[in-house]
């Protein structure tokens, strides 16, 4: 049985069948009206998403299946304390496919080492949301023709952005992609993102604070939203908003055929008159996730047809009910019984982390 | 592309046609059990409407399609701020068709102007929901046998009942209509009802206080809840209230072919011993809603197919930017850079009225 | 018309007939599914369930039909007043078939009484949960081959378990049946249960407080959750709670071919680390209360086709008006203008019973 927890459990090979699916659906669509009739999705949002689940839900119905599901925590048995591990148990009994939004990072893992069914991971707090990165390559690819070669910028809230990081981990795997992360001191990528990604991968990559220098240059901007919650000092700011606002105006530097992507909602920080701008591919981007997510439906119920078998922890050094993990959003705070485990990559043997949120736990 | 926001975007002849196709649905139902086949609403009820939304729901899968959406705003992205235009322009890449409910006045114009799908106004704050007028027509076309030359008598709450403004109004357009305004001095129709529908078009009419009165000259009482907190002082309520209930001894005074209509839930000015009176037709109105919007669904998606243009502000007189609209209901109130926008009616060029919800500017 | 309300409503053979097509759909699922297609159900859940919504969903979804509903009270119609006697007449405009869920006790048989179509009970606040009850009766069905002759424990909160209670009145039918009661003192069945269903039908039957003793004699273990608000005294919970959870420690003295029960969700009362023990066999139940809905939905929509008049109050002694019923939790207490309606059973004639909620009035 195949789950999707993040986008890098999917290889470049498969990451390219499935952009080769999304394509030939997007040209012949009757093709794929009942691909999977007789089947069923449980949108499991324990918070809400609309864009998210509709697109999963619409995805599932233009394949001709049916959909099941809740769209909060409340009206989930979830009050009543029920674990993710009993959920995911009871919902396969309902479904033949679960996709699942929740606060608690990790819960994705935790419902597919359990589950009868695969898994889709529709984001588990700020840990992995990896349809929005399929959603986001396949843009990129049919806009630009091709992932390899590009000059990619992403401008915004770069500290906390999980499509942000999830991107650039995404587009490691290809050659010749240079980064610009466009933020203020505040909001800059993480340390691990330039180190384990960026760095590791001998990936070209600069740091600025200014998008309209930084956009003559990009292929591809990424934009995100910046919260004022994340600033220390208000003044600092109302100092710095508007000069990561995208605007029409700003737009005249950027290149003829460069692109502008954005995961969305957007509250202000695309300016509503670049909209019309050939170059704005943000709506196309909201049906490419639809597509993408069509594509991988039908590759994990094929899957889950070929092998039933659970899925199980994978890792070489798993290191069992030692550590305990401190991240206060991790499930495994929550979920009931569940073992602590800890695991570390070939080429950082020192640093533990656990398995289901990924943070380092000594 | 057609969008339908107010109950006067359709014509006579297209009313006709629209009861005439709901009129078929219900002699052969099984002439449309698949007219829709493949096709998907999204109901987008940022406010809770049971009865309204379970209605487009059934409407759509007796028509052989699908649905998708939200009941309620907080399992929604609005929670994150997203803008009316956004989330029309998003869902219209799930959806063939959208039936939205909005607290925001002028809500679903917004949506009409950036969705890529045809709009039904599902209700926009206190200003339309043309799908309940149209519930209300073919229930009277069906009962009566005609919508002209009625005595119509409206009982309740005349000063905020928007189904009432809207009923008066469509009725205005066929001839013969005598209408009789029975409420407390409190809740008497608003002025604009009197003069610019009642008057402008030289319709008969009356404002009387007497329920009982009344009763005997009514071809359709069209009853309406009276709310305790619309009256300043709680003892004019109380004095009041059973006057403007309807039992089945004051139907004794009712035409022997007089029919009782109510846009429903009730609470208890219909007592439930009118319930089993055959001129008792509120359940009958529930079931001509979802033959209605059957039929209006079938054709806004009709008319999607012939013309994928997107709608664009109507008027002659139009104002930018001039004035901003000062309720604070109005969507233009909190949607990011909306433009404001005024016009005047050819009959009374000097008033000025918001384009979103038609409130004075001037 | 036939609705359920509680599952005495279906006489044994109505039980085996059940169990008979819900075992065929497990052999022959591809016969099923368009059994039901073109209807709809409506999943009206005033108080959320997921498990139980999901399940009538999928059911009806297998089945070939479709779904509209709502998942919680705040998106309904309720809010604003409305009595259940109208909603169930409203949303039998828009479907074939209704499965509801309400905090008020004797709401389903409201509903049944105003209603066009079948009303299915998916649990009235503390009173019946009938389809909780087919599912376990399927499981031990399936499991021990028989539903006579068999020794069943329940262990935990036997006061307010509305699911003991109803399996117990349901095995009260079949011979051979000895009941263990296992709870500590505070939470023992109400005593009707003991008079009314063991001692009135000649039931064997012992209570006991401790689990480990019971087990090794027991076919049947139903487990339920021990609440800490149930006790008067936090010590006294602290003190009992941990021999009320089953363990697989404690399985080692269980029967090698006893099975284990419960209706979930469950917190922590069945350690996680009986779930691989092949006697534990809740999940196995979820599964079958999915069955038992198809079965059922099947055979009350057959039963509306043949007669499709109004569910009537049935009963030998109706007192009308005379008593109130003092139930705070009754149906009775909130909608609007819902006679009081008593009634005596033969065998217990000085005793009148609330037609609704079936809680004492004299």
């Amino acid at each position: 049985m195949r789950s999707l927890i993040d986008v890098v459990d999917l290889s470049v090979k498969e990451l390219d069948e499935l952009m080769g699916v999304a394509n030939d659906i997007i040209r012949n669509p009757d093709k794929y009206k009942e691909a999977c009739k007789g089947k069923k999705i449980a949108t499991l949002f324990f918070e809400p998403s609309t864009r998210t689940r509709l697109s999963f839900e619409a995805a599932m119905l233009e394949l001709g299946g049916s959909v099941i599901g809740f769209s909060s925590a409340d009206s989930s048995s979830a009050a009543k304390g029920e674990s993710m591990a009993d959920t995911a148990r009871v919902i396969s009994c309902y479904a033949d496919i679960i996709a699942m939004r929740t606060p608690q990072e990790g819960a994705a893992l935790v419902a597919a080492l359990n589950a009868r069914v695969p898994i889709i991971n529709a984001g588990d707090g700020g840990h992995k949301h990896p349809t929005q990165t399929l959603a986001d390559l396949l843009t990129i690819k049919r806009e630009k023709g091709r992932l390899d070669n590009l000059t990619v910028g992403y401008c915004g809230d770069l500290k906390y952005g999980r499509t942000v990081h999830s991107l650039i981990g995404a587009l490691s795997r290809y050659k010749g992609i240079k980064t610009v992360l466009i933020s203020p001191e505040e909001l800059k990528v993480p340390s691990y993102v330039r180190h384990d990604i960026l760095e590791k991968n001998g990936m070209e990559y600069e740091e600025v604070s200014d998008l309209e220098q930084a956009l003559p240059k990009l292929d591809v901007l990424y934009m995100t939203r910046i919260q004022r919650e994340r600033f220390l000092d208000p003044r600092e700011y109302e100092r710095l908003k508007d000069s990561y606002v995208l605007t029409a105006e700003k737009m005249e530097k950027a290149k003829k055929d460069g692109i502008v992507l954005h995961p969305l909602p957007r509250v202000n920080e695309i300016s509503t008159d670049v909209d019309a701008d050939p170059r704005a591919c943000y709506f196309k981007q909201v049906e490419c996730g639809k597509y993408m997510r069509m594509a991988l439906i039908m590759k994990l119920l094929e899957e889950a047809e070929k092998d039933k078998s659970a899925v199980t922890i994978k890792g070489e050094n798993l290191v069992y009910d030692k550590y305990k993990c401190h991240n206060p959003k991790c499930i495994s705070r929550t979920e009931q019984e569940l073992r602590n485990i800890a695991t570390s990559s070939p080429s950082s043997p020192d640093i533990l982390r656990c398995i289901y949120c990924e943070k380092k736990v000594n």
